[in-house]
């Protein structure tokens, strides 16, 4: 994460800012705002603002005229219950605003999700930094052999360097040349008055996926919750889930009651078809059952084994 | 407006309290918080929560690190900027929450914005106020005999008494019913031990359109801007566009420039088709047009001369 | 269901005709095209029109250059793969536009899904019909005493009888009383010249909440499978479920493949918070597990046991 | 546009087939079905799928039994009315569907419409294709010199040379870089069995943002009259226009009356602020404006000079 002396005396100054306020405030994200917490070698995402708290849930749901909290207990349960019956309208009564770096190809899966506000930095109207993402040694994996979209083990030795040479290389070459046909000062190079130098919004297509860019996210905190579902999740891409854990962190620290909630009854639920739920009552009642009669794939019965924690029976 | 005494002790206790913030804070709004605005003759609306300022527009359409603000003159001019060239996005990074008391048939329209968080008080679950609409005497129109979903001239005389007298004893009629059939405590009324009562979810159908219903509503503030260019305009509803009227005093306080900006391209902006540019052009120029060579339908050539202010030539 | 001679005509007239198409076409639902389904005692759903098909999913999902199908058991496989791992764009491909008449209590909780198309016959513009809802006897249902918005026993005797009156009357009352203060041509009644009439738009305001209003409503198949999951649903208020159900078996005859895996993962599922989940393991290994030492509230143990078909252990 | 035998093969089987429906259907749409129309140097557009007609957005509006279709020139009015007025939820109920191979900068741009349904062909799961664009030589233009996000002059003689080499070995290096590291079968070359092969999700990063991409793309006709209305505008970078125009040709083949209005009333109309509307009103009178006395920015009253065909007074 590359900080200019300028932003790194911005992100203190806004810090350094106290006003007071009738709203929903919680102390412990204010703890937290405008720190940006890095994330692989040169991302990081900070929140930037707020608004409402766990209180903020019930009282919406309540539809109530003071603030939400009864008790906290009451708080508790009421948004477990929401959480448990998919009720999610008094989730979206929140909201949290993100400024995010991150390399394009995870901007590129991030923003399949429509329900947020973006901003992001404009290769069109600026020049992009010289800061691109390259794996970490323990995450230069091999493709995996079981599933098309996933990972195998870590590459090593020879092949490992090689591959990290290769995209540091043309990353930098890359670079070289981008700034080489821009031809302009704010590039950082001395220009050449005997070209003209191409415009950014052509020249920025030569820049590889794996450069950084930026932008500023806001989002709700039920559309966040499913975002974080899928991508704080084991099958979520490394690059991505990486932000998606440091966000939970910051969500924790805002809605201690919804997140716990959102922990249990989401990103830690299971949940089985209409068949398995027959199968699974036959198992209670201390039936056998094997695949060939359970009415479901192969590829359906090894999942439903590995969720209940069963070798599957020969 | 009807607030109970413990309404009011919760608003005045939601007023009461305040905590410092590091977040964009504008004390204009600060000091409307949680204040209902009474609107129409039982319904209010009240701002609850807000996130960003001015200075967050800026400092989005930036991805700046720091707060947005330069100058207020630099700020006014990028927001002017991005507001005439429909550059939406950094409007979005603006969020306000308002509790709403509405009349339903009022809601039915307002809900037809897609773009907003809801959360509605449930007639399913709790027993409706009885609390209903009737119009001011100023506005008990006639049916417009030029446009098929508009007002023409105020009701007058004895036609005036009977209508105001024919909604009044309706709705209280339909009340008395309703709370009959539910037969219970909650509705004020002593329960009749020998009948079951209705469900609430069956016997609020008694009620007619003009009862209020209430809700929390919470949008960003391009999806407002666009809720007041249709609400806030003078071919809506009367009793829909003072409520938007009562928010839009709202947004004048919370962020000025933006407000400013809006209300010069948006509310106060007309648009001209491509063929009446040309015709345009061509009175600039000192040449006579008239609707027979204009290419304008009749309807559209009137609406065209009302907007530049003249009286088609004969 | 009223439907007028003209009405009447208009749909055989639009049944009669027939076009060849390159577009993915199903037998199936041409069937059912333009053909209203009555629901309660007045309302009706039909399909107007529709986009796609199984094989528009599969294509979708592999962005391929043909139409999508390889055999019917890998696209059946694939969708069921798709609708397991809640991988929900391929279905977004598919779209529905139906027709439909409903009272204007259940039109309230409908629009609460925002991810539609819909356009609303305007009371602002156009007079309503004499038509509203009144449950069937064996849908006169007492309060629940268990669960604050559902129904219990149902009401017999007297008072079904006084209800029932009284429901019929207010109604009836209540739209003699708005055609007359509209005093219109248009509205069935002689006008009375000494009166001007009142606004539509504001004399809509006396009807009562189970008039009918009617709509167009145009989803694509990813959102109207999370519309039935709600709505089709035995905790759905009845008069939105019998709509809802109507459309099912639409779907079944349009997207035969996705409507089984829709009904077996999502309608007939259940979810396991993580917590559940080892309990789940627990007793999968037959250990005996209590409410005291399960770490669920009451209220979550009940609804624990109910789905796994146990008596809860004294 | 590279389409293999099996592609080719694939869409002629389906334009071949033919079915009978009772939908709406659009002979001049039907004719470019599965069509690839040729874009940039690789890429395509062509039509999958649609939904309604120019009487589809009547029936809507009118909430009809039937067909819209009355005459065509009360359709045309209505329609014209309906875009006058913003009336948009009426277009809404028109939806097409679109394959499409693009560029990844200009994915980038694309997607940034948040109201489509997007497939996207998956480098997590496949690889991709050796296919990059490279601008022809009139699109090869200079940074404009007033413009900070746009194109002045073409570049020309050695500079253009070098530009376009350095754009071609870094896209052909960097993928073939890419296919190393894959170390697979499937990307064409030989595998060295000594070697591992990275996973895809990650060899994808080295890939420059010139590289093809392609996706299924669905939106309704009221979301894309949006998109066009930004996209196919001259301050649209060049090559996400050309797609915008080959849709908008696909448009006004598929919907004529609705496609007419939306380029007088949208696409070429022009909009003045409430302060530029008083002064377009003192010249009708025949007074003299100056900018110094508008109360317009220089840049404003420049912008509205332009669009008035002045010359600004000097």
């Amino acid at each position: 994460m590359i900080l200019t002396e300028t932003d790194r005396a911005a992100l203190e100054a806004a810090r350094a800012q106290s006003e007071p306020t009738r709203r929903a405030t919680v102390p412990a994200l204010e703890a937290m705002l405008y720190q940006p917490v890095p994330v692989l070698d040169h991302g990081f995402v900070r929140v930037i603002d707020y608004m409402g708290d766990d209180a903020a849930v019930v009282q919406a749901a309540r539809v109530s005229y003071g603030r939400g909290t009864r008790k906290i207990s009451e708080d508790a349960g009421l948004i477990r219950y929401l959480m448990r019956h998919r009720h999610s309208t008094p989730f979206e009564m929140c909201e949290i605003k993100f400024h995010v770096k991150l390399p394009i190809f995870v901007a590129r899966q991030w923003i399949r999700h429509r329900t947020a506000s973006v901003n992001e930095y404009s290769a069109r109207y600026s020049v992009m930094d010289r800061e691109f993402y390259v794996p970490a040694p323990d995450q230069l994996a091999a493709q995996s052999l079981s599933n098309r979209q996933g990972r195998g083990t870590v590459l090593a030795g020879e092949e490992a360097q090689t591959v990290l040479s290769l995209l540091r290389d043309d990353a930098e070459r890359n670079y070289a040349h981008y700034t080489y046909m821009l031809n302009e000062a704010e590039s950082g190079a001395e220009p050449d008055p005997g070209r003209q130098g191409l415009a950014r919004e052509l020249a920025r297509m030569n820049l590889t996926l794996n450069y950084y860019t930026q932008w500023y996210w806001k989002i709700n905190l039920h559309n966040l919750f499913h975002f974080l579902s899928l991508r704080a999740d084991p099958h979520a891409q490394h690059e991505i889930r990486v932000y998606a854990e440091a966000m939970l962190d910051m969500v924790r620290a805002w809605v201690p009651l919804s997140a716990a909630a959102f922990e249990d009854y989401r990103l830690g639920a299971v949940s089985f078809s209409a068949r398995m739920l027959v199968l699974l009552r036959l198992m209670l009642a201390g039936e056998t059952v094997t695949q060939a009669e359970s009415g479901l794939s192969k590829r359906e019965w090894t999942e439903f084994m590995a969720v209940l924690g069963r070798v599957p029976p020969a």
